[in-house]
């Protein structure tokens, strides 16, 4: 068994002190939107903090930020821990932001013990991973994966019509680094684990092997206006209507599969010209459905295209899927499992293999480089939520679990 | 039989030409909503046409414009026409604007024929009639009959939060009449039917002796944010859900009575926080419903009411309704449709007595004065939608009915 690291808890803490102002709602909350001026003063503060413990900070062009704790091997490709510093718009203090400052304080503690690395460590800090600002979500790290293509990202605009490239200079991110041709050894996030699977039992921590398959798109129902009184209602069309019906029936198809632990949400709805007197014509929703099977989830999505077919048909609408997405396909690597899993047996940490039901940066890196994640219970699965809340002792586990793997990953032969 | 009056066919269309391009949009659209610079100009041009014919001009405190004829005994109260001129926000031509400007050109052509009447008569153009800005419909003509209070409508806001009272003093139309205090003898509205079934039948008018009952309310589902992947389905509380399932059982209502001719609407929504990737907890929904027959309404509105009971329960939120409206419950005066069906049959003009089913400033009216209407076709019944049209020679019956009917009333003993 070898030497068992910890981190030094109180310093970990002041960090999120500083990170609990910036940005505060209403109770617990944080409002910390990607590239707005909030997220730019975290953003200084942690580069600001890096510094101060002697590390490099390199910032790519997609305003990924990578702090790096060379290697007695530099030329070696980095271990890289991270998460992201940007919240939810009712967001909480861990979300994320756990990922990062553990990192940071696992980096602090290697520090402090000069204790070498064979292969360089990085911590980076993913740009937009919540997509509450530019609609789509884990932006920096699917750039960064291949998986975006940073101009057409560059291109994406928010509620107010201003553009993420815009954005990203205006608050001094647009990094002189390019993107790609950065080969990294392997990837560790650290991040609560936002249901409460892990709160309701007495685990330490969840060893993330994979995901649930995540699937979600956008519909839009088109009709006509019309007066709402005498318009008879079989000669309506509208698109309201159609986005109830199939709100319904989307949750329907959830609850079904409720036990099976299936996922179905409609979080988003847009609604044209919205006016009282009016039979609104155009209507958009936000669809996500998730499972852990995959033929499951595609049964679910079968169910759901019955649904916007008698939707549409009920209403008199036509229903378009104007864009679709998907992740979480991918399993986590078996040697960073692996790697977790015994760094874990050796602290005395009880822990479970588990998927992940949200999405992650760690779902674009893993297409790129071998991947694993770490859960910590947060108070009772509560998360993008101002509520959102975790405790020391139950997450203290989960931060040392990520020093001594990383420690011991980055210094495997 | 008396004397046969009709009304300057091409002087009423050229005053369409002049309102056609104020607040022209797509196809034969229009949008002009109260109080804006379109309004203002639409307003200025009618206010000059009423000066240049020689009439008097007053506007009240809420805006509501008078055009005056005098009478020969012209201190008996006046009868009076009008509707308004004021649009949705994807509204059409003639919707409210063939009201005023055939009484315009009613006017002028008893002026053209130099023909007094006993009592004055006067054309009204009320404001905010669609409540497609402020959100409440009928405004100028339920000050005007003491429905709303002045105080109250003036510190009402549109969407970017402009006071009504203040838009009404910007475009110069807070006049120095008071609203109240100034009886009337009668009042007559021409309005386009807004439904098919007069343009599908070789009928000429409509002659209005009454309203369908109409109800209305906001109501807001309240339940908690959450992330949309690990939380339980069981664990939810989702507001868009409630909604959904609302929306959908509102419209099985409508279409379950719709044989009987009962309408039921949902035309407007709004989602908080609504982004992907966070349970909504605040979705506020408009819902209106209507039936010729009180009790079919109120049975309606009982099962809405369960609808919203089982909508909440399965969402697990709250529903409240946060405001509410009936209007229409008044029949029409029986001398007016009396003094129309008479006019009507000495025109041999063929009429059908309907109800409205759509709200109009007659429904106020008809609490403080002898009140009716008169329906004339418009095109499959297009209405509140930019394609609305109507055909001049389907049209002209009910203008000179208008007319005529006036023209009698004001000079009866």
């Amino acid at each position: 068994m070898s030497q068992q690291l910890t981190i030094d808890e109180a310093r970990l803490w002041k960090t999120f002190d500083v990170s609990n102002a910036i940005g505060h709602i209403a109770e617990r909350g944080l409002c910390r939107l990607s590239l707005t001026d909030e997220d730019k003063r975290m953003r200084d503060i942690f580069v600001g903090w890096a510094k101060e413990s002697g590390f490099g900070v390199r910032i790519d062009s997609i305003g990924n930020i990578f702090v790096r704790r060379p290697g007695s091997d530099d030329a070696l490709p980095p271990v890289l821990v991270g998460s992201h510093l940007d919240t939810q718009i009712l967001g909480g203090r861990y979300d994320g932001i756990l990922g990062v400052l553990a990192g940071l304080e696992a980096l602090r503690s290697l520090e402090d013990r000069r204790l070498a690395t064979r292969r360089p460590i990085e911590l980076v800090c993913w740009t937009e991973e919540e997509g509450a600002r530019f609609s789509m979500s884990m932006v920096g790290s699917s750039v960064f994966a291949g998986i975006f293509e940073l101009d057409k990202v560059r291109a994406m605009t928010d509620g107010e019509g201003r553009r993420l490239g815009d954005e990203l200079r205006r608050i001094g991110y647009e990094g002189p680094s390019p993107v790609a041709g950065h080969p990294i050894d392997s990837y560790f996030e650290l991040h609560i684990e936002q249901g409460p699977t892990l709160d309701r039992s007495d685990i330490d921590v969840g060893i993330v092997h994979g995901s649930y398959f995540v699937r979600g798109f956008d519909i839009r129902f088109v009709g006509d206006t019309a007066h709402i009184g005498p318009t008879p209602m079989k000669e309506r069309h509208n698109a309201l209507v159609g986005a109830g019906y199939l709100i319904a029936a989307v949750n329907d198809v959830g609850l079904k599969y409720s036990a099976d632990d299936a996922k179905t949400t409609v979080s988003r709805i847009e609604c044209q010209p919205n006016r009282y007197g009016i039979i609104p014509d155009r209507v958009m929703v936000t669809i996500d459905y998730r499972h852990h099977d995959l033929d499951t989830v595609n049964r679910m999505r079968a169910e759901i295209d019955e649904a916007i077919a008698r939707a549409a048909e009920t209403s008199q609408t036509k229903a378009e899927i104007v864009r679709s997405w998907s992740f979480g396909d991918e399993a986590f690597a078996a040697e960073c499992v692996a790697v977790l899993r015994e760094a874990a047996e050796d602290l005395g940490i009880r822990y479970r293999l588990m998927k992940s039901q949200a999405g992650h940066d760690a779902y674009s890196i893993a297409k790129i480089a071998p991947t694993a994640m770490i859960f910590t219970p947060c108070v009772d699965g509560i998360s993008h939520n101002v509520r959102e809340d975790i405790e020391a002792a139950r997450t203290l586990p989960g931060v040392n679990l990520l020093l001594n793997a990383v420690y011991r990953h980055a210094n495997r032969p």
